[in-house]
């Protein structure tokens, strides 16, 4: 296990060489990095400004990278390596690629110090939706549902 | 107000029919609105199976587009509209994006009927990571805040 411990410090250091790689070139400080059977499959730099893609965070940009190199939606098992703890957003894309384990670095109060929100999102998501000050709420009728049945209805569906 | 709710019943019905229309074309039962001052600025439809993205959720489609077409990483004053409740990476992004409002028709519960795991990572966030089967952990050394040091340090830096 000595070894697995040294290839996890390893894919981390370079998942932070890349997030401040990313601060040299003007990106935000976010580096992360997707490895399968020990091998690099794809990284990604947080590219939110650049892209003007608020959901181009480094670990979403490994991921997307990391599937259209595998040319496959699933990630199971993989590592993902981040500079800095998952957003709430990141944490739930690794969720749906699958992904065996997330390894980081920095962590949302490093973020926070930063001036990033990922701290203040973590909390909002512990909170009654009825207090946040973006309103989120459901308007259901009759037909609400109707996507689902149609989706339950027919043949040769791909499950994710 | 009664005008402003009937906009937004037809803009949750333009979602709901874009997440049966997906159906039919072999997609997922998802479909997601981005509106600024009464107008559609951007649609979307689940994409993860034909684009082999896992994180080609609507919402997050629409998001995407929605940003390229008017060319910011913020949606400030806008509306998400949704056909299902976003999941989290989903409503995360909402949050990043800074849309002001995002309104949905299903929620978790359908999406868990038509066998998406949107309920279940929801109790996921809800749960300590610790009992998580996905492991997620925090590995730090010295080095780990030094992209944030340099994102401190470094002039002109771009906040979102």
């Amino acid at each position: 296990m000595a070894g697995a411990g040294e290839q996890d410090r390893l894919h981390l250091q370079a998942a932070v060489d890349l997030a401040a790689r990313n601060v040299a070139d003007g990106g935000g400080p976010f580096g992360a990095l997707v490895v399968l059977d020990g091998a690099v499959v794809a990284t990604g730099q947080n590219r939110v400004t650049r892209d003007v893609d608020p959901t181009a965070h480094a670990e979403v940009q490994a991921i997307r990278a990391a599937c259209r190199e595998l040319g496959m939606f699933s990630l199971a098992g993989a590592t993902l390596y981040s500079s800095c703890e998952p957003c709430p957003m990141c944490l739930a894309s690794a969720l749906w690629a699958r992904v065996d384990r997330v390894l980081f670095a920095a962590d949302r109060h490093d973020a926070a110090r930063g001036g990033f929100d990922d701290l203040a999102f973590y909390d909002l998501f512990a909170t009654d939706r009825a207090l946040w000050s973006v309103r989120v709420e459901q308007h259901r009728d009759a037909g609400s549902a109707a996507p689902f049945d149609a989706w339950l209805a027919a043949a040769g569906t791909v499950a994710y």
